[in-house]
């Protein structure tokens, strides 16, 4: 029996250490061939498949693939219908599930991507299939439940973290009044947000003030903070969340004029936040400010990894290739932390039909009772996960990926 | 006699390296104490200083500081009047260094500290101070004349390059039509824009179009290339400088509405750029857009720095020391580049008259005919500078930057 491996959603630093781990696993274990989906299920389903095997022969390939930021496969987000819907499309992807002989379906993504892991596990248990369907997670935004975190986290917490304590020491440079505000990801959970508490150290007095999409935002008591904050200190750094809401629900960055233009096509896009509140602390206090997006670089700076992220990464891709090979199928690997200090964990597999299309936010009392900050509960959890580095391999000055 | 040295303008990741070269230099050979203004000439004119030797007692701290991006002395943007306007500063000044007994004085920074140097070293000779004042060049823009180029640029282009191969990676992850257009600093220099073209290479396309201010940009023709260029691939990624200009001489960013109104209190800022053209293409075109801006990211990533850059940094440094205490005064030290391959270079004075408030800009047969891309002349100049790296020393997960 072959495997069949796709990576799909939004890309990590580190996705493609699952790929590895599902790659050498399976090699390991001596299944047949590991088929790659180019562009995750979209592409498999115009028959668009690469031989991983013969791509990644060698275990420098394999370095390099662990050092190669975004999808190696390329991704999509894409939704498959009910089989209600369209049986003809389920019947046609058994079919080429059958043609390649396929018995083990591998899938790292996030909850959208293991909706699709629960329709075929469903659609192949209702037609008696006996390929096996099981999801590895993946997501910067550590938002899977049924699992301690989410590989991809670390890495982006720790960039985010890096990334802060460089930005605080720029902005204190001319020791004049100077507000930051730097927008970071998460549509509905602020765990990458959160991450901008690991800043503060010895070294760094951190950032001033951190807004979750977890707690309602108020733009007028947003400035009066940031004005009683700059009284006691010229530079100001605050990490917002993209996401975060108004009390009646509505994004604040659609507050924007900007916004609504940029959104000529119909897609809503959430960046602008930091922008807009930016624009509003400099006209209302009449200091001097700064928005910085960070974009998708949070997502892609494989130049900057957590090797504990990368390890887990890679564990989880082989423990869904264990699993299958047991018998498992509709079901995703999580991580159980076993203790914080050592740092202790194991994976495990659970039911896919709890994680998918749904969120994990952070929880009400990991955050501060003025909602502008982080307690020890959090950074006790996040400070495991962006631990240690897999140094990047430099050629020529520049970090080196695999190539495609 | 004693030493007093500061730092100046916009910080970068290797100033600190400079100030590292001028203290150890200085320490030895032997001369009194090394003191360091805090906040430049603004803050020395307060009677702000510090002692770097009790500061930085040892090796540890000075390979932290090394590592440590912004200026640790803290800057300023403070041009001295001339003596004709205001000679009690002057006066005032010289009695203050005076009472420190400082026999020399060094200024770490760009084409508008070298004014600095230059006023001042003016005012000595006409009063008959024998205090000597020499420039040490810093600027990520790498604008500044006699000099083959500045510290400072060689790790913001390697952090850009680097950057670049990351984002060009995430945004074909969907094999989707998309417009990246990335806003690089430089106002009127399009030095860190071009850096962009050292991304290209075995493992990555590149970028597909670089816009330097030193070519006019006309909106309307801009569109039209983008749209060309999407019809041969579905990722288009562009490299767009700040200071990018209309053929009128008007900033390309100041189209923007949301620009005049972030400007609410008369400071011209030039960021804007990319999310301005990005609506622009996103209308004309009917495509997916994102605008990234690397704000001060690229001058303060200190946790990916060229270790030539680093090494060259600390060397002016010194090499100012060096050439004080043989008489030399109202110079800057100057890199002069004797071959590409291998790299080799010396370090010289010039007069800094030929530096102070002067712009050195991208040569134009360094940019090809279309102006969309580097010439090979432009990758063999910057392709040294970029080379090798210093490890950063993380602790706990984290970038360790010194104390203050």
């Amino acid at each position: 029996m072959n495997v069949i491996v796709g990576q799909s959603g939004g890309p990590t630093s580190v996705i493609n250490s699952s790929l590895a781990g599902v790659l050498q696993a399976a090699q390991r274990r001596g299944v047949g061939r590991v088929y790659g989906m180019v562009n995750g299920i979209a592409g498999f389903l115009e028959g668009k498949t690469v031989d991983l095997g013969e791509r990644l022969p060698g275990s420098l390939e394999i370095e390099l693939l662990k050092r190669t930021p975004s999808s190696y496969l390329g991704s999509c987000r894409f939704k498959l219908p009910d089989p209600s819907q369209d049986e003809g499309l389920y019947r046609r992807l058994f079919k080429q599930l059958s043609d390649l002989e396929i018995g083990y379906f591998f899938y790292i993504g996030g909850n959208d991507s293991m909706d699709t892991i629960l329709k075929l596990s469903d659609y192949a248990r209702a037609i008696g299939s006996p390929i096996r369907f099981m999801g590895v997670p993946k997501t910067i935004d550590n938002d899977l439940l049924e699992t301690d975190h989410t590989p991809g986290y670390g890495s982006a917490a720790k960039y985010i973290a890096v990334v802060m304590k460089e930005l605080i020491r720029d902005a204190t440079v001319y020791g004049t009044p100077y507000v930051t505000i730097v927008e970071i990801m998460g549509r509905n959970a602020g765990w990458l947000t959160a991450a901008a508490a690991l800043a503060r150290g010895d070294d760094c007095e951190g950032v001033d003030m951190i807004c979750l999409p977890e707690i309602p935002f108020h733009v007028e008591r947003f400035i009066e903070k940031v004005d009683r904050m700059q009284r006691e200190r010229a530079s100001v750094v605050i990490a917002v969340s993209e996401g975060v809401k108004q009390p009646n629900g509505e994004y604040v960055c659609l507050l924007s004029d900007d916004q609504r233009r940029v959104d000529a096509f119909g897609h809503t896009n959430l960046t602008g936040t930091a922008r807009y509140l930016s624009n509003r602390v400099a006209q209302a206090l009449k200091t001097k400010t700064r928005c910085i997006e960070l974009s998708t670089l949070q997502r892609c700076a494989a130049h900057m990894t957590s090797r504990t992220d990368i390890t887990e990464a890679y564990q989880v891709g082989g423990a869904a290739v264990k699993a299958a090979l047991e018998g498992h199928t509709g079901e995703m690997i999580g991580i159980r932390r076993l203790s914080n200090d050592p740092y202790q964990y194991v994976t495990d597999a659970v039911d896919v039909r709890r994680v998918a299309n749904l969120e994990k936010k952070v929880p009400p009392d990991w955050i501060n009772e003025t909602h502008t900050d982080m307690l020890p509960a959090f950074l006790s959890y996040a400070r495991p996960l962006i631990q240690a580095e897999l140094s990047p391999i430099y050629i020529d000055g520049l970090v080196r990926h695999i190539c495609r």
